[in-house]
């Protein structure tokens, strides 16, 4: 039997509750192929802060990089809002992503058919949405250097930070762009605001300069603020988007929202070689940690996309995906995405249904 | 009778026709006012570059800052789209912005109940939105220097732009945001990076060291990702927002396609002291150039943001949305919001029917 090592980092809030039922669809789906799946868990972000001081402890980084893929809660909370930056547990996700050198971020935002009716926007517009936002994950501004705080000419003291991109680190997310479109519907928009920005001006032409070795995809450019606009205006003619880290940030959040249940929404985040880190776009809910109330189904299906992109065990990845198809099928939801007619159940029992149809 | 200078920047594109319209209801409404209103036309953007080889001519910046007003309808083109940067007509947008000192964008976005339909968010989502953007546009990463191209330690190519902002120009802009609050429903949520970046670090330390000079608005802070999926999940939660130049490009071209109408939505930006610039939000349409089918009534808008913010003649600007309003009623629509049952009707005849009703 195949067998690999898998780390699970539940994080802070509703972490831990959703990765412990991920964990059991992931280890049936495996078993059920003929794939054994070793579990190890550490700490992350704010409960590392707390155990340890640090919001990525080495052994934490060890473990990850040793492994064959990690699946990931969620960080963050109020009670860390005010640390100081290198204290904070987004620090920690970072550094995570930094050190297993995760650079490109698939963020799938489709509407599932039994979901329309959640989408803010009428139904015609969002039935049929299914974008893949591919965003550069560990350049640009959120990493550039210098960075930091210092006085200006006039003693007025500044807060600055750079964003910067070399040709390689551009080459290297657009070629994994090209290659996702090629595998979707064979249309890669790529965002920036090269009419602006240095950073993009390259960005573009890098971009543009692959296309000749993907002539079967068919390459437009759009500036971010037209992005944003479209997303809303008519997101059923984006297929796949390349975009840079701080971009990708938002655009793909706003993708996000325009299916109207990022409960369900998985990401990916691979690099050259290495474990993947596999984790759901919604964040650590404090609000309605420990009551049994989280949606399962964005770490559930996160876990899919560690099969198929970081394991490459495509069978127990369509299993998953199959098993979460057929619950809601069934009417199962949490909260978030109820609706009256369907079946609303917790986070727990929303795991036993979907281990059910495994 | 008060009189005052306005130049008229009628731009690329459909910019001349829209400003064209906006000029006769401009002078109308002034003269019924008791205002006399004075009109000199120059060049800026493409139609610049073809005729003086610069996007700003030095005449157009020297008019416009020794007037009261400036008009600006819209720039750019295909036909300019691979210059280079010092030769883009966006270029002269932003020297004509940093050339007035014009450091605070006001960019409404509000739902209009006779074009609720017009948004593609579902009715109950779109009706009573009424957002104002305050974008902070002189400094952020749009001006921050260094920026360029260059080789880095591996010999690579880079290209790199600097987000920086002084304490006082974040305390500026934040200034305006609390005032523009105040005259509206008293509450202004700040929107930045502050989990990552730096410079939002001290952009929310500084707008919020500056509330207590403002016991009366309610402040919150958002960060950007979030900030973009609340537009599309829930934007009437939002009243003022203010932010940073790029994320309020964005943000505030999102929030305007909210009200799925950019064809009506007019900015005011305007500086400490000295003229104001006033445009659409909209682009030049190079496709519909020509032909009669621009919607003229954002440039019409920007006309009364004129009056009021420009001039403090709060009567005319009060005359000229009335107008809009009624031009409205009466079922008068250009192309971009026609409905069926509505009167399709052409740029002029906008501007005849609101000009009829001033
Ligand atoms: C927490 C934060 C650092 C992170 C980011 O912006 O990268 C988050 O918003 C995300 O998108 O995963
Ligand atoms: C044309 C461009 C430079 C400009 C900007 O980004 O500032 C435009 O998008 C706007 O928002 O007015």
């Amino acid at each position: 039997a195949r067998s690999y090592n898998i780390t699970l980092l539940p994080g802070d809030g509703i972490g831990p509750e959703v990765v412990a039922v991920a964990k059991d669809v992931l280890s049936l789906a495996g078993a059920l192929e003929g794939v054994e799946l070793r579990f190890q868990e550490k700490l992350v972000g704010g409960s590392a802060l707390d155990a340890t001081g640090v919001p990525l402890p080495d052994e934490t980084l060890d473990a990850a990089k040793g492994s064959d893929a990690v699946l990931l809660g969620a960080i963050g909370g109020y009670k860390w809002d005010n640390n100081e930056k290198h204290l904070k547990p987004e620090t920690g996700l970072l550094q995570l992503r930094a050190g297993l050198g995760v650079f490109a971020n698939l963020r799938p935002a489709a509407v599932l058919p039994q979901l329309v009716d959640a989408s803010t926007l009428k139904k015609e517009v969002a039935e049929g949405v299914d974008i893949m936002v591919v965003r550069e994950l560990t350049g640009g501004i959120y990493f550039g250097k210098p960075r930091g705080f210092g006085t200006n000419d006039n003693g007025d003291d500044i807060g600055f930070n750079t964003e910067v991109y070399p040709a390689s680190e551009i080459d290297r997310i657009a070629r994994v762009a090209f290659e996702v479109a090629r595998k979707r519907r064979g249309r890669l928009c790529s965002v920036d605001k090269a009419n602006v920005l240095e950073a993009s001006m390259l960005w573009r032409k890098r971009v543009t300069a692959l296309a000749s070795e993907f002539p079967d995809i068919e390459l437009s450019h759009m500036y971010v603020d037209n992005a944003a606009m479209q997303l809303v205006r008519n997101p059923k003619q984006f297929d796949t988007i390349v975009t840079n880290n701080i971009f990708g940030d938002i655009l793909s959040d706003e993708a996000s929202m325009i299916t109207g249940s990022i409960g369900m929404l998985p990401s990916a985040s691979v690099g050259e070689s290495g474990p993947g880190l596999f984790e759901p776009i919604h964040g650590s809910a404090p609000d309605i940690a420990g009551q049994d109330k989280a949606n399962p189904l964005a770490t559930i299906l996160s876990a899919a996309m560690l099969l198929r992109y970081g394991l490459g065990e495509e069978n127990a990845a369509n299993r998953i995906e199959a098993a979460v198809t057929e619950t809601l099928n069934h009417g199962f939801r949490t909260g978030d995405i109820y609706s009256p007619g369907t079946t609303l159940v917790g986070c727990k029992r929303m795991g036993e249904e979907v281990l059910k149809t495994v």
